[in-house]
């Protein structure tokens, strides 16, 4: 509690649950004030908690921003919570556009009733995973809503960073005959969040693929420059979802085989149990690379250097369209079109 | 719906209530490319739709940020909406700042069920909100949770902008002797929703003060130079909170008289029959400058000549601590000490 002031005599500091959000923490007041500056300023030293913006200085260099809300269920998961996931996802939104990440802002959306405790493991998880990013968190926000009007806490984070190359990634530079490489096993974070939501016990359970990819993305586009032709975190909609807005955008077919795509034996097993297609399936440090073909074995031995979970796959190619935007070899003889994710699957995944 | 691919047959487009968000909304698929393409992104025409992050190009001078989620209920009131209020609410904090706000993000999270007409109403008036504050949309993105576990739609915006001048106003530049004004009419945003809110009928209803304030404050900032010491909006805990805020940084004391606070006589009606100091109720377009005194005569003028509401007003000065960090005379005879904001007054005001 703070301490006693010669205008507490008149409107005395009111008692609030030490241990739970109150709607007073989202007021404007000495309350909220206190919350921000001992509970989320004191761990993330960069943020000027009383001014209403923050000074980036100046910045040599082509700006790149990104912004994301985080509404993961639960809000802890084998390999990850919404506080580094709401790190990671910014800052791989700014690797993936070939921008090295430098600052993020956090705003925060509280229930009334959320534990304090909850909120510190957040705040403890962003403040870790910014520092493992090489990101400074500069600017913040907070409010309460009463109990029942969100669902324990929503994150937004926005990224700033600076392209570090003159090349501009876009679905645009792909070619026909480039070769799609995923960086590793896939569908992990989709069946982590979907095994903790609902308490499906799986031994070994599924870990999120949770993780920073700027230092990977940063290799590959110094080292390939042009033959990078684009990068893209496979979230929401998976591997497939990505696929199919490079299809879009270029007009070509992205035609993959299923026997070489990256996956684990358990979530093979997780995703057969549960009728999942783990093409479909959200990730959350796993993406695909669209590179020039003869540069494919470079970018193999780049992302196989950067793996932290398991081998690259070259998993296909860009042609020319027939008919289908997508096209996965079963090994079953002949191409199926592979379908466009379309309705919900997974909700409140990332 | 969606033209026909040869992928439908084996995965229908499902039927979806094509008035209301439903959760395929937020999947990462098409039914999610849809709606952010031809309801949002269509509106905000600078928004890259497909890309992990937009590039903003070289900013030259030193860059300012901000953030800020915005969870007002009801969306709608007099004078506003969530969609005005929150390209206004940061447009404002960079103003404030002293920065020419230039650039925001949007990321919305969406409650299933929110009617479509809604949705659209909210996107207009963002986009309307932006072109009238001359800044660009140039990011999203959009979350859709379940029915109850949000309360129709939560926006959180970031704002980027450029410091126009060399001094950097700020709470520590205060001394002893410089005068306080407000803006304009105090409490009238924080009246207009509560009024919306519990159907309170007056007449006429308070309306809101949600404006934008970059060109008078930019027009302050330009004209006084150093001898405008610091603004501030005077948002949550209303222009008791932000003397509270300078005070504690300053260690002087704010010492104003009640009755040079401008106000209409239908708000301290409304104030009076609901026991609300209207010096705690949240404004959103009228803000608090600390000048030094013989420029106080300047400030007004320019002040007067961008009031669309009412006239500014001097309202106290600062001068030295004796006991209490804010004081105030009612025109009782001396000053009583005129507290802080601490509790929840009104929840969801912005």
């Amino acid at each position: 509690m703070s301490q006693t002031t010669s205008s507490s005599m008149t409107c005395p500091t009111p008692t609030i649950n030490s241990g739970e959000i109150s709607l007073s923490h989202g007021e404007g007041g000495r309350v909220m004030r206190q919350l921000i500056r001992d509970r989320i300023a004191a761990k993330l030293s960069d943020v000027q908690s009383s001014s209403d913006a923050a000074s980036l200085g100046t910045l040599t260099g082509e700006i790149a921003i990104t912004t994301d809300s985080f509404v993961v269920s639960p809000l802890f998961f084998p390999g990850g919570d919404i506080g580094s996931l709401a790190v990671h996802g910014t800052v791989n939104d700014l690797a993936m556009a070939g921008a090295k990440p430098l600052f993020l802002t956090l705003s925060l959306i509280l229930e009334e009733g959320l534990p304090l405790g909850m909120l510190d493991r957040i705040i403890d998880s962003i403040a870790n995973a910014a520092a493992n990013c090489d990101v400074k968190i500069v600017a913040g926000d907070t409010k309460v809503v009463p109990k029942g009007a969100a669902d324990g806490i929503f994150i937004n984070t926005t990224g700033v960073g600076i392209h570090e190359t003159p090349h501009r990634m876009s679905g645009t530079s792909i070619r026909s005959g480039d070769v799609l490489i995923v960086s590793g096993p896939v569908a992990q974070h989709g069946l982590a969040v979907l095994a903790a939501r609902e308490s499906i016990a799986f031994d070994p359970p599924p870990v999120s693929d949770s993780a920073p990819l700027q230092r990977v993305a940063s290799e590959l586009a110094h080292c390939l420059g042009p033959d990078l032709r684009t990068m893209r975190d496979a979230t929401r909609g998976g591997v497939a979802a990505v696929l199919h807005e490079w299809a879009e955008e270029t007009g070509l077919a992205m035609r993959i085989e299923q026997s070489r795509v990256p996956m684990t034996a358990e979530s093979e097993g997780v995703c057969e149990l549960l009728g999942l297609d783990p093409l479909m399936v959200a990730n959350e440090g796993t993406f695909v690379a669209c590179v020039a073909t003869d540069r494919a074995a470079e970018a193999m031995e780049i992302l196989a250097a950067h793996s932290l979970r398991g081998a690259p796959s070259v998993i296909g190619e860009v042609v020319q369209r027939q008919m289908s935007p997508v096209l996965i070899s079963r090994g079953l003889g002949g191409d199926q079109p592979l379908d466009e994710p379309i309705h919900a699957m997974l909700p409140r995944i990332c």
